[in-house]
């Protein structure tokens, strides 16, 4: 398997995982064609501008190789590196465009931006080996085009970071071969042994590492012996509780040492006296943490009433309501209109988000997705992940229409670039309409009630970052508010549970199985929302919700002070990190700073905690020890900066290699300047977080429950318009009494309420009040049917046909497609 | 009119509103017989046990009031009273048993606990007009029945409030005749007068009084002019700016005084004063707040791209899943158990919850919904109702099938009675399933991908109260978790923008229309949740996530401080308000003092924000002077208190009108006992709040939004389970690769994972993977079709029979059973 391992980019354990499918995951694409549009086009609707964030095309990127490899010719560019000692092209995708460049010709104030691509290559046949940012461009390749160090971007002043595993199937492969050597050992704590012989052996104790960067460059690993958990890729909940230090610093394999064991909460200098120990009588082992039907995450048997009947299911018998221009990615619905991208690090990002032709966000999208671990135990205790390393654009795998999506969703593929491959990744991203179960708005007066439907469109993408499985959404409603959401799903990261009582296991978080324990984290994702409020130039303002004694004329005598409450405008006037303010007792506005509505408010959007579960948190951790300066931007829930042309991104994937000294140090971008109007132009840039403070219980056995993990926050209008816009596109009812004038909705006319009510009751009964119903929006025809194969997506379809055998590749739309056509 | 609104009841302006609709709004109701089943019996389903907290039947009710009039003749009561002088029976309702005595029915260890009826006496004809608490019982009535003085649950010690307001026909009559009065200056200033003559006149301006209870006894009334708003009942948008300050505090109406006039900042001694002033040159006139399109809540015109089309729609062609019995109002469901019962002061009401046959809760349900506001203005600055006063059951409307709850889901009525009538709500309780639009779980591995819908229940009941409508859902999922969540829509209660530069009106809001303007105003609307965690001895936790700064022996000597975290417990001494936690940095779980699960884990539920916008808010105000002592629940998120027989409710109805003096004070029940376990068994009860800030903008003209209003705190199982139970009934799909043991989910057999990508691309091109479908739960068979005509609800089919007349009063049920039974 060394060729398919042998990348700079093969870390730690969650890389096994991760590339294992990631590596792999490319199907067949031919240039701009396999991906056949959607035969009914949503309209035949084209975008009015060229997608100017669109990744490299394939053509694009084989010229952007070639000149590279003349380029570069010096460092002798492997196309198919063997030993990771070679110097390879590691990743190249798009440079985006400079806002300032971009916002020049979306306002037709320029041409298309001259287009560039980022490029990192692995080097190392040198002294230390780094992986190297350059920029390549202007494309197409021409005379003209250059290969420059990419630094602009980077506030180190570098661009560059040490590669410190040049080879982590060695790491493997040394590690595995540790394991052996302690066959006796594993045998008798364990009851199995590793097996490199036979890498698909069930029972073959694996390795996973947690690297230590220490400062001045050592590299110590903490290695644990794991159960493979082959069935349901289980082997994070599969932790054996056997660990050994290695010094892995030098690139010479033969130079690495073993610092010692540890098991049951003691450490052992070296494995003969780890051996002795376990040969001395009364030795205290652990129970064992054995692979079972419990991390199945399946129960196909179980019968409990209703089981045997499907659930509700939404359709959308009549077709989509948005429109879709799937060449530039650009999509239209009820007044939104908004460009979609994709990167290999960050997956997703929306780009122009415009609402009722004006444009309200510049850019949404994911920046980073931490992941940081405690526990008393070595690789617990110091486990931490910066998930856009590993590609959370690059694990984005195929939707399954009618679970992931509704079958009649429209879906986009997405491809990157890697080690001079083009990957694609069919139907990676999901756009639909869903109503939602409670009404947009209702009004019940005497005489009628008004009832609006909820109706949004979301746009969704799945990350598999090895054991868990991130959704990603980005939601518009029709009162131009925009929500963003990441739920998380999948088998946690456990820890080995001694129940030693002298360990501290229970300050961590609780035993769930045998031998199987969870480890507290906490998941801090970062997003980018650079809103242009009515324009570029705006404000950031905290109102405050207070308390206050006071007294008003009209009040005395009978009340001389009053306690009540008030608002309170605290501008905020330089570059800082907030948190959610306590008993939600502050809005966050960004105002535009020149325009008013039709009353004299400033127009603005609200930010604020959505319909997650309760209030994203921060990092618990103060200064953590794991990620030194590489993610600064998870200390506060969000921060307003100056937004800058040199400061797109929050974080590099590579900070994830360089913790202490990383490529973007977000502390130097939230450095404190001015945001008073003569310092700057007002273009403000918010950086936010989702997650959640994580404690595993039973309950996340085998998987961990998306309706609990949701992380939200919302972009809500505020004084924005003169009044709420989404009357103009809701589809709703309004039943009006007929006949008398008064009586009251749900009610009888109200000449009939004299008199004895018991009489009443009997003298009418059967009498039923008439209503008018007043459709606003569509509604369904009549007569119309659907059949009902529809509701289940086309794997029903397919599994029919081939003896059980479901192709999931084929394009999800199809099921949408037949069901727009119709019976 | 003056039969019909010659009530105690009648306090304020909203009385208004909700009077009309309240007590019109009984539909024919015939004994236990205007409610026909369902035709499909929900698999012919009976509850195990009676129904003990069901409220009084038709024939319960009519013995109650002849044993009242026979015991009480006395106070000779008036069945239809005319002048609200008399004495008269205000309501009466079923008396809970005591928990105490069910549980001895529910453990089948006593019979159905006796049956009492709670009994509200207006008492006018005495000195002070007292409205007075009977309990009558047992039922059904007796030789040894008795009406006692209902006190126990009281901590007033007292059975009566007085009741301030004897006539609000007179007040209104009062109010109005003053404004004719000055009908000079209401035409000179507003283009309108008031005009008793004709209470349907489009133009005539109506009063809307805000009491003041001032310590003493003495009654002032603030009152305000305000446009009637006819069309869309938008009256709480259209107040006009002048007010007038009455004392009331007589039960003579001659005796009333005029205390003072307002308008545009200025305070007026006399009608002679301001006349002066507004005839004087140079009177500075406030803008005009004029009814008109800006109050329509609907847009039956606009047609932007897609409106033409409806949008999707949950179907439910199968059948539903749940059981239900009717009868005794017990539903059951993938492992839920629960009993409904409706209150008509605080709605529907849920009790022993049961999850997987283990009682989670006796009891969930509201105690009471403040809205309290804040302003500038006499109307505005002392604004604050206790919605349970006017009736959150008896403003539970009828709902309007597919649109407030699916057109498939099942339809309950409630009744109540009241001033001896007994009044119907037909279909005002709805339950569904509903699937949403993303997972419940999912996990991809390298072999297969597992997905799990997320498919709910929820109970739902929309409560008008005057110019807003709460829609209160209790949602129940798969994994035993337990939601409750409100939601409000309708229109604001405005206040009159002057848009005087002296006032600070925007300190309080922001201007939303000529002179509209909001009022900031905090929603805290208050639940009982009685867990039983696996029995009622439980304890109360706090674990906090706490940063920590610690040595681990295998992390020297790179390592020697590492910053971390850590959980720490801290159990709960005490009765206590909570609020919730700085960054969610504290878990509040409710745990079994006894039993731990399989892995020694105490078995808990965790108390949490849910998936409304962001975490509930508590009241702003501290100490606010309008509230008194009726409503110190809403000072702190969430309190935990020991449950007592003698307080089985935060807060009572009455309260609203003895805010000084309540009935039941809540700081007298959060009174800080011990929660240690040697002091009492142990059965803990929390009080928690939802609601909402509300600073009303631009956005909520003509009505708030539901998605960004939705507030809500959850029950989740905490190590309850020994690992997660909802895949026992979850319906879902596996995906597994068919063919080579490797190779990734969505991507190429790994056998060809070697060689040249790019060969391989085109080589390949065309070629699929191939997955084999293995699902769990039922799925929908194919062949089947479903009428669309079915996704509309029944409004559609009965609109077209009648010249466009729909009749809304038919069984929403209809629909439902229509489609269950297929075409």
């Amino acid at each position: 398997m060394q060729y398919r391992l042998s990348s700079w980019l093969l870390l730690s354990s969650i890389v096994v995982f991760a590339t294992l499918v990631a590596f792999f995951a490319f199907t067949p694409l031919s240039h701009n064609s396999s991906f056949p549009s959607n035969p009914i086009e949503k309209f035949g609707y084209s975008a009015r501008k060229q997608n100017t964030w669109a990744d490299l095309s394939e053509g694009e990127a084989a010229d952007i190789y070639a000149f590279l490899h003349e380029e570069f010719a010096d460092l002798n560019l492997t196309k198919h590196p063997k030993s990771g000692q070679e110097n390879f092209i590691s990743f190249i995708e798009v440079l985006r465009p400079n806002k300032t460049d971009a916002l020049l010709y979306l306002a037709d104030t320029a041409n298309v931006p001259q287009r560039w691509a980022r490029v990192a290559l692995a080097q190392n046949v040198q002294d230390q080996a780094l992986i190297v940012y350059y920029m390549v461009g202007p494309l197409p390749i021409s005379s003209g085009s250059q290969a420059l160090p990419l630094e602009y971007c980077f506030n180190s002043g570098r661009n560059y970071v040490p590669n410190p595993v040049g080879n982590y199937v060695r790491l493997q492969d040394f590690s595995l071969a540790l394991a052996e050597n302690i066959s006796d050992i594993t045998e008798a704590l364990l009851g199995a042994t590793a097996n490199r012989a036979n890498p698909d052996d069930p029972d073959g104790l694996l390795v996973v590492p947690r690297p230590v960067r220490v400062a001045g460059g050592d590299l110590v690993e903490w290695v644990q012996l794991y159960r493979p958990g082959m069935k349901s890729n289980a082997r994070t909940i599969l932790p054996q509780g056997i660990y050994a230090k290695l010094n892995t610093s030098s690139r010479d394999v033969g130079e690495w040492t073993v610092g010692g064991w540890y098991y049951n909460g003691v450490l052992y200098e070296s494995i003969d006296s780890f051996r002795a120990a376990v040969q001395a009588p009364g030795f205290q082992k652990t129970p064992l943490n054995l692979d079972g039907p419990w991390t199945d995450t399946e129960d196909f048997v179980s019968s409990p009433p209703g089981r045997d009947m499907p659930p509700p299911v939404m359709v959308q018998p009549n077709g989509p309501r948005y429109r879709l221009d799937r060449k530039e990615r650009h999509v239209s619905w009820m007044g939104f209109e908004f460009y979609l991208s994709t990167a290999q690090a960050t997956g997703v990002g929306l780009f122009d988000i415009r609402f009722k032709g004006e444009r309200v966000m510049y850019e949404l999208g994911l920046q980073e997705a931490m992941a940081h671990y405690a526990g008393d135990d070595p690789t617990q205790g110091g486990l931490e992940f910066l998930d856009t390393f590993f590609g959370m654009g690059k694990l984005a795998f195929e939707l399954v229409p009618g679970y992931d999506c509704p079958a009649y969703a429209d879906y986009l593929s997405s491809t990157y670039h890697w080690m001079e491959q083009v990957h694609a990744l069919p139907n990676s991203v999901c756009i639909f309409e869903y109503t939602s179960d409670h009404l947009l708005s209702r009004h019940t007066s005497q005489f009628a009630v008004t009832l609006s439907r909820n109706t949004y469109l979301t746009v969704r993408s799945v990350s598999t970052v090895g054991n868990y499985d991130y959704t990603i959404d980005y939601i518009f409603y029709l009162d131009g508010s925009i929500e963003v959401k990441v739920r998380a799903s999948g088998f946690i990261f456990a820890a080995f549970y001694t129940n030693n009582p002298k360990k501290e296991e229970h300050k961590y978080g609780y035993r769930l199985h045998d031998a199987a324990g969870s480890s507290m984290h906490d998941h801090v994702i970062n997003f980018k929302a650079d809103l242009d409020v009515s324009g570029t130039a705006n404000e950031f303002v905290r109102v405050a919700i207070e308390p206050m004694t006071t007294s008003y004329p009209w009040d005395r005598p009978e009340v001389d002070a009053r306690n009540t409450m008030h608002l309170v405008e605290h501008p905020l006037v330089r570059e800082t990190g907030l948190d959610w303010p306590k008993n939600s007792g502050e809005m966050y506005i960004v105002y535009d700073s020149e325009e008013e509505n039709a009353w004299g408010e400033r127009r603005g959007y609200r930010i604020t905690p959505g319909t997650g579960m309760g209030t994203p948190p921060h990092l618990t951790i103060l200064n953590s020890t794991t990620l030194g300066k590489s993610a600064r931007w998870s200390e506060r829930d969000m921060w307003v900066l100056r937004r800058k042309d040199t400061e797109p991104r929050s974080a590099d994937p590579l900070n994830f290699l360089e913790p202490l000294d990383p490529l973007v140090d977000f502390e130097r971008m939230a450095d404190g300047e001015s945001l008073a109007q003569e310092h700057f132009d007002g273009d403000l840039v918010l950086f936010f977080n989702l997650g959640a403070h994580h404690v595993p219980h039973s309950g996340d056995i085998p998987n961990t429950l998306m309706h609990t993990s949701a992380s939200s926050v919302m972009f809500v209008p505020h004084n924005f318009h003169d009044r709420d816009p989404s009357r103009e596109t809701v589809q709703g009812v309004r039943l009006e009494l007929v006949g008398k004038n008064s009586g009251g909705f749900a009610s009888e006319d109200a000449e009939d309420a004299a008199g004895d009510s018991r009489s009443r009751v009997s003298r009418r009964d059967g009498e039923k009040k008439r209503h008018k119903a007043r459709y606003f929006g569509a509604t369904y025809e009549e007569g119309v049917t659907l059949p009902l194969q529809a509701l289940e997506p086309n794997l029903r379809e397919y599994a029919s046909s081939e003896n059980g055998v479901t192709d999931l590749s084929l394009n999800g739309s199809v099921a949408g497609v037949w069901m727009r056509n119709g019976p």
